[in-house]
């Protein structure tokens, strides 16, 4: 009991969650619920970009080859404007703008800088003069140029960034099969805990932080939330919770607190009956006491019609936080239809020494920069520890944008040396207006 | 006119949009809005956490000195019980759990694993073995050891992820002074666009792909979005567009199109009559005829409160999108708060050579990806460009997480070369699944 034995590695843990995790089933949205999901279809162009053969500048439809010379501007064919029934003939030009359509019978585009307007007689069209000998099809994007017709623009797999979202609607795409974000729901569970707005705690009593911040880190992932608020330390109180929970169409539950070796820690017991338990105890620091199951359909007397996965997270509020990152972030990316569900790594030098475990990987928290080194001429990211690394102070996670993880050695690890850091925030670069080296060379 | 003199560098142009965008009146909001938002005030700890000494660890409260042997199990301190009437005097221990407070005389923690439950005898109190002589304060978290009561455990101007809601959670923090996100209104202007949602394309007719991606786009910096739709090429049209628009109080109005040299461009001529323009074309390729001007209250007929930052985007769509990434995000940060807010710059190897403009510095569309080469014992990020980089090829924004920043040397930069490359979106990084060097010695 206890030993390190029943402990599986994080990654062991880890390839567990994204077997029995699956992505869930597509559904259909309009344009703006697609941002930030992934497609779950191909996306094929219906027509051409540009249709038409287009101007990319303001300017005059000429046939190229009549060359400089005072001409008489025939037509007007504005972005829009169809000038349709007009031919540009040698000897005449037609007045364009940038994204409108080339008449037909022009060749080239000669842009309003490289014209002058000649002073209008009172009748007759205008005229202007071109100052320059243009090459054909200069500043004319001919059809497809941009998207092909047929071209498949998007792929099944595809992440809905904003461009994406772009290129939906360019290709006259307002309704999408996307993979729908998973529901969460969180609870907190400890005799000790009460809500957040209390003022004066009693003895024994402290404020429950994990569900807040369950909350918000689901949320950032873009889930929808169920907010199960805070159970006793009571085996039924818990139990009536996780049934209504697992009725009411989650797909993933999230406790904390209550998976460590008290008696009065029931949510592994629990866990263990309403599903199928696949580890309880993960070799890292923090979050070993963590607790996976699977929730299956109709295992509980309630009509659950979906799968659910069940993370049970130990009760410190930064163990909480580094197994949501290692574990639920993968967890819902893959639900949600990522096909590259991971966390990036990236190497980072340390800027002081840090002490490793013996036995557990740590994931230490850390801000990690990148900085440019006029001296050495190398650039690199650097990682500085956010301190006392206890898991029990919530400090320790504020500002971290990385956790760095540090292989069970129990060596001192000195300063300079480069490690794996897990990005789990924006990462912080060297700021936008300052001077730059124009061009470093490749070391 | 159209001279390269009277192009502003992007650098002069972040700077005057920055020194125009300024900080927004905070605002009061609940625990479960201010995720993402920048803090407007301190945020110090009424009481120390833990409040009263806590056990890390499922086990017996002892008295040190006293060692192994058989001790009776006077109480039970369970997390959030009180035990309060309780002393443990030497020759007694008293069962604690995790979170739970340390009974008073007791000045130590013998975890579970560490002892052995005596068979019960009927009557009487439980009994049980200690295995291991355990030091005075092991398995104690001393009152105050996260968290010392008056601590400011949050300042203003820092950004709240989830960690740090948790952190105003267990400060008892339910409401709390922000930075509120802008308002961001979205207009598309040209003859030649139709709605998205347009199946067959009349000859001179493009879907307007803007308005959708750049609502998109101020979602994804958590601004909330107008949509004020297709604006014709006339100019008593944009005009009463605007007024209403400055007048539903946003703080940011985005335009696209209209800012070129056309006869029909009026965005440009009817921000100048409605504020002071600061300038109209930029040094930067895509993106040259970018527009900006300030919008001050009262400046218009209608009773706009707050300052209007305006945006006139050129009409084409990457034109559109690497504006907003370089001007609309720090802007948009910057009005919300962010103390920092340029985006980050990391350094990239070329995957392929490149050829830079001769005129304007250009920022190429790439993915940037981490790499571990295990030859040369150097890592780094690679930046693959997305194609061919025409303003109105969209697909050149697809799947790009970076901007290269290429200086305007009009030379081919060879692959290998290192380029400052602008952060847009995720970086990518190595798979989390690998197994990885353990420890890479710093180079
Ligand atoms: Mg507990
Ligand atoms: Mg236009």
């Amino acid at each position: 009991m206890g030993g390190a034995t029943d402990m599986v590695s994080v990654q062991a843990a880890l390839e567990v969650v994204l077997r029995v995790a699956q992505r869930l089933p597509p559904v259909t949205v309009s344009l703006h619920h697609a941002l930030g999901k992934v497609l779950a279809q191909d996306v094929a162009a219906p027509d051409p970009l540009p249709p038409y053969p287009a101007s990319t500048k303001d300017g005059y439809a000429v046939v190229a080859s009549d060359g400089p010379g005072e001409y008489p501007v025939i037509t007007e064919s504005r972005a829009g404007d169809d000038g349709i029934d007009v031919t540009v003939t040698s000897g005449t030009v037609a007045y364009v703008t940038t994204g409108g359509p080339i008449p037909n019978g022009a060749d080239a585009v000669v842009q309003v800088e490289d014209t002058v307007q000649v002073e209008s007689a009172t009748v007759g069209p205008k005229r202007v003069r071109v100052l320059k000998q243009v090459t054909r099809g200069l500043d004319i994007r001919p059809v497809g140029c941009d998207i092909a017709k047929g071209d498949v623009v998007l792929k099944s797999g595809e992440l809905l960034g904003a461009a994406e979202v772009g290129l939906l609607a360019t290709v006259g795409v307002t309704s999408v099969k996307v993979y729908p974000m998973p529901k969460v729901a969180v609870l907190s569970t400890g005799d000790e805990l009460v809500e957040p707005v209390t003022e004066s705690l009693k003895r024994g009593q402290i404020r429950d932080s994990n569900r807040a911040m369950m909350l918000a880190a689901a949320q950032q992932q873009q889930c929808e939330v169920l907010d199960l608020g805070i159970a006793h330390d009571n085996e039924e109180e818990i139990e009536r919770i996780f049934d209504r929970a697992f009725s009411s169409g989650i797909d993933i539950l999230l406790t904390s607190g209550g998976v460590s070796m008290g008696d009065r820690d029931f949510v592994k017991p629990l866990l263990e009956k309403s599903g199928k338990l696949y580890f309880h105890k993960v070799c890292m620091k923090p979050g070993k006491p963590l607790t996976f199951a699977e929730i299956l359909p109709g295992s509980t007397d309630k009509s659950s019609k979906n799968k659910i996965l069940a993370f049970g997270l130990p009760g410190n509020p930064v163990s909480c936080m580094v197994c949501f990152h290692l574990f639920l972030v993968p967890a819902i990316r893959q639900l949600s239809g990522w096909t590259q569900p991971h966390l990036p790594r990236v190497h980072a030098r340390l800027k002081q020494s840090i002490k490793a475990d013996r036995v557990r990987p740590e994931f230490h928290r850390a801000t990690v920069r990148w900085e440019f080194d006029n001296g050495t001429k190398t650039s690199g990211f650097i990682a500085e520890s956010t301190g006392h690394q206890i898991s029990s102070r919530l400090l320790s996670m504020k500002s971290a944008n990385a956790l760095l993880e540090l292989p069970p050695t129990g060596n001192l690890i000195p300063a300079g040396t480069s490690v794996v850091a897990i990005i789990i925030s924006d990462i912080i670069g060297f700021a936008g207006t300052t001077s730059l080296p124009s061009s470093i060379p490749a070391s």
